[in-house]
């Protein structure tokens, strides 16, 4: 197996794990014996828990002698919660590294350097687009800025109405594209809306099975805004309430809760303060076709007044959803 | 050369002359001689001038005898301004004719009979839909209803705005959006905006190069409302003024004029007249990757006040045109 291919097998681990070990970063790691075989699979398991590297020598035994790891991101040489991976590499006989990206955290950094000094030879960026812009887009913003990654997350009709005139939205998007929401919202870490959503919609923002069943991982509630929830709101009782206007103290408090992936959800007032203040790193806009000819607009005042201070983004994908179309955009820098 | 491949050839003629025919249909044509050589290739000419088959036949000359026409509309049966399409078949000793669309006018239908008389055979139906939502869409509109097709087409940001919150709007899309729209416009019979639009933009209408050169073809401009043209406005010497705001009183004067192609341009208040009236038949929405937070939306009252009443799309393509996304979508039935 080259290794690409492992390469293309560690992001499927990556991606499996997504979701369920913040603040750690979702690595995936594959082991190839000396003849490039596959011998061993791992991804990162939840805190406290073993990193990518261990699961996956574990599984290798002894077949890791001589071997190459291939690991979406650069192994760690520090002592945190688990000893660092690097040890454990060098100690499993490991004669090669592949990494995707390198660890941008000063503090775990210096795997490679680790690696090489034990005789290792590391190489660096294999498939590093596809890592960096996929499983471990958020944790990389996360490790790079301090601040949770945020992706805003709409669903609007073609001509840009998150509701009707009369302000029903149930459903602008199809059946398809809200299990598609409920699949992400388990692989985020927290849900972030206004007080005006609480009151309007009366969310439970659970990540449910097709069948109504809730998934087994559930992303954190956070409802924003001064107001006092509505009695009896669904998220009265299972919500972090912050009482605030600025997207840059939601941020902060959770982070200091290990939150690294957050989805936006929150109606055009709550969306229009986050672009504002530059926090929304991501758009995913679902769009029904369909029009509706009045009714609000996904976001208001996102801070333009004139065409050219449009906030520009650049399209990363466009894919169908059922009849609707789901566009991933990140702003311009 | 199989006959599908011919088809293929036949559909390419249909769009070189779509928006030269009018009201007559943009057709195609290709003969295969008896071998299955293609030897003659033909688009209907403009008013007054031959049919595709007839060109195709002239190309071809006596290699069409024992042949096969393959042409995208039914042959004509009937004396209009030029002889019937299938006596010329007839004439040429053509052996085989497929087509991929039936005639739905009752005046012209009656060629497939006709060319079955006189012992040739006739297929229909090759690439039919192909040729059905392409080249033909407009035409067979026209034929079924008696009213031009209209065709409303936008460019607005991805939050569903037409222009920034002081009414800038230049430009929402990229160049090669704007390109693509002057390249529709050359293609198409009329182009339809309203007063409000006259007054705000002072567009010209024209389809032009990208040097800004006017187009060999010209739609007809047509403006629509009760309100005078500004003096000194572009449009106030070339355009039709319409002094209704009734879109059925727009359509029956255009299709006295022989137009079968509209584009609608207009602002949100008049695409909303022509919502309430269902007669859009297609849409074609450029969506800039930008968000603007505020500003007019591009439709205004499409008659929907609650969900369940959305106007629903079938979305037919979307497609990249530079960084926007170009979406063609046709009302559900």
């Amino acid at each position: 197996m080259t290794p690409e291919d492992a390469m293309a097998l560690a992001i499927a681990e990556s991606e499996r794990v997504r979701g369920t070990t913040s603040p750690n970063p979702p690595v995936g790691c594959v082991i190839l014996d000396e003849g490039g075989d596959p011998v061993g699979f791992g991804g990162t398991q939840p805190v406290g828990g073993s990193h990518a590297e261990v699961m996956a020598l574990t599984a290798a035994g002894t077949k890791a002698r001589g071997g190459t790891a291939v690991v979406t991101l650069e192994p760690c040489a520090h002592y945190g919660r688990t000893p660092p991976c690097a040890e454990a590499l060098i100690e499993a006989g490991i004669k090669h590294v592949v990494h995707a990206v390198s660890d941008p955290n000063p503090r775990a950094s210096g795997g490679a350097d680790r690696l090489r000094q034990a005789g290792i030879t590391v190489e660096s960026g294999l498939l590093g687009e596809q890592v960096s812009k996929g499983p471990l887009r958020a944790w990389l913003h996360y490790a790079r800025t301090g601040r949770p990654h945020v992706t805003w997350k709409y669903a609007a009709s073609l001509d840009g109405r998150i509701a009707a005139q009369d302000g029903t939205s149930r459903w602008i998007s199809s059946e398809t594209s809200r299990k598609e929401v409920h699949d992400l919202r388990a692989k985020l870490d927290a849900i972030v809306v206004g007080t005006n959503t609480v009151r309007l919609d009366d969310p439970a923002l659970t990540a449910r099975d097709a069948g109504g069943m809730p998934l087994p991982r559930q992303p954190l509630p956070v409802v924003v805004g001064m107001s006092d929830l509505p009695v009896g709101a669904k998220l009265q009782r299972t919500a972090l309430h912050l009482r605030t206007h600025d997207p840059d103290e939601v941020l902060d408090v959770l982070a200091e809760r290990g939150v690294v992936d957050v989805l936006l959800e929150g109606g055009p007032t709550l969306a229009g303060a986050f672009w504002r203040a530059g926090r929304v790193d991501r758009v995913l806009a679902y769009i029904a076709p369909a029009l509706l000819g009045n009714g609000p607009a996904a976001v208001l005042d996102a801070g333009v007044s004139t065409i050219t201070d449009a906030v520009r983004l650049t399209v990363q994908d466009v894919t169908m959803s059922g009849p609707d179309l789901r566009i991933s955009a990140v702003p311009q820098t």
